[in-house]
């Protein structure tokens, strides 16, 4: 007799995205992989007509690719935007979706009668890449997802760690100086007002208002307001001096943090997810140096400093990963 | 048949003293605290007489108070200065004690006959506060021993975390201020560099430098380099306002660094332990303060901050603490 493969679906649910997707339990491939706008500005319950859709869509493909039955699809792990009650299943407030106190888990559960579990979209990103890419066999893991914002998340003795009411890993929101820039957060000095994908585009414009020879100038057509890190990115890897200086810089501030986390964590691996990825080397090089620099050798020399390689996916994989975690024992 | 009470002696070694006691394996109650000065200068030979000297009068006392045999002592808990590799039981590197690769736990055991086990002092300090002091019934807990530096102790899902390679929790060299002040790592901003007991000792120097009108000048009969935190703390008791000034600044200093953690953990509990408790709620009240105006409400709501309750035998607690949980299990 076989055992006939179990799958699972995963939700990453973002302020602009949703990703959707299936797995085997086994967590050995990705199937049926897709991404919709959120669009929240229509309203909680569109949303999540929308997960439900996209559910379904998700295991009617599974379902011609593999020829699994309905019943074999064992539940959905969603992904979302913190901070959350995973115990309730609730979304506590989100600003990008502005929901507050929204039961999440539970309507969509509802919608599509199946079980579903809620955890923290970063804890999520961190766990797909612990699971499956680039943090593969850690025990101890640090991870970024670098996007918007910062987001962090914390795999410690091999289990995602989550604090004493689910808000641990708020790392884009740790001081590195304290006199230092704004953060839309009300403090001054945190990681992310300096080195999320919004901080990136705003030091590369205050550096444009006053250096006039840069290729970015004219890659936004002349309007800075169109500037994002990806343009920054892109320039730096055509040679363009000021799109250097600030990746370079971008590599001391998040050295910074990086090293701070070393120090306090010793993890074997350090993953850095999100858009920052596309910098490759030109971010990773200076940024491991500033690292060895800064944070003491012992923890340095236990820890490999990683880009994530889930791009795409690393949400959605994870979600699969915490419905298995809060649903299946290991055998 | 009654059960007869066992004992584990438990050592915290540092570099001016060493302290040693005995707790019952449940550990219901401290017998035969002591303390002697560690002399590090005299060779590490020498260091390791004086701790197999202590543990036998430990031994010998409780004996004596309990009537207990030399067999129902179970074995020796040390708590050293890190970096450590607590496998091997070696001291890696400590400045403090001028060791290099020195095998302590080994050392210790042989000359005592006993197993014996080893661990940071950091480490054994948040342990002790957990097992029988302010920390009690904590499930997710960080813990600061201000003393000459800064160290720190992590309880994560109600285990002691040491990370990849036994250097977790070097929250002292944790940057708040990546442009300020120089540390004696070598990096510049350092918790420890603003909040140490010697850093508060400094910043008071510094003020007193240009501050004629203060009761610490005669305190230390008008040589500040006499000065220490203990000064400062005692000067702001008595209304002091240069002193009080310098403990304004410490509390904010901790509201940066302790912030940063509760943002990081999401602990039920901080501890924070060392000569700074002496300051009490004039350092406590502002410190709270701070981390409401800094950390995430979610975090700060669920986290109790809190001084330690074992100002003498935390660390010696700790010890015993580490050696029961490496070597019992809790029935």
């Amino acid at each position: 007799m076989t055992v006939r493969e179990q799958f699972i679906v995963g939700i990453d649910l973002g302020g602009t995205n949703i990703a959707a997707g299936a797995m085997p339990t086994d967590g050995t491939r990705e199937i049926a992989m897709r991404m919709v706008l959120t669009k929240a500005s229509e309203g909680a319950t569109a949303v999540v007509d929308r997960i439900a859709g996209l559910v379904e869509e998700v295991i009617g493909q599974t379902r011609q690719e593999t020829g699994a039955e309905r019943s074999d699809f064992l539940g959905v792990g969603i992904g979302a935007p913190g901070p959350l009650d995973r115990s309730r299943g609730v979304v506590i407030t989100s600003p990008n979706l502005g929901w507050h106190d929204f039961p999440l888990r539970d309507e969509v559960s509802q919608r599509i009668n199946m079980p579903a579990t809620l955890d923290n979209d970063a804890n999520c990103a961190t766990l797909g890449e612990w699971w499956c890419g680039a943090a593969k066999g850690g025990r101890n893991v640090v991870g970024l997802t670098i996007g918007t914002g910062i987001g962090g998340g914390l795999i410690l003795d091999g289990k995602l760690y989550h604090g004493a009411s689910d808000a641990a890993g708020e790392i884009g929101h740790t001081t590195i100086d304290s006199t230092g820039r704004r953060c839309k957060c009300g403090n001054y000095g945190c990681l992310e007002a300096y080195a999320s994908g919004t901080a990136i585009a705003e030091r590369a414009r205050e550096l444009l208002d006053v250096e006039g020879d840069s290729i970015m100038h004219s890659m936004v057509d002349g309007d800075l307001g169109r500037l994002t890190a990806q343009t920054v990115f892109e320039a730096s890897k055509r040679g363009d001096a000021v799109a250097l200086e600030v990746v370079r810089d971008t590599a001391h501030f998040l050295g910074v943090g990086v090293s701070n986390l070393i120090n306090i964590f010793n993890p074997d691996t350090f993953v850095i997810a999100g858009g920052v990825t596309q910098a490759g080397d030109l971010l990773f090089d200076p940024l491991r140096a500033e690292v060895r620099r800064r944070a003491f050798k012992s923890a340095v020399d236990a820890c490999r400093i990683v880009p994530g390689s889930l791009p795409l996916s690393a949400g959605v994989v994870g979600a699969v990963a915490t419905f298995r975690a809060q649903t299946l024992r290991d055998p």
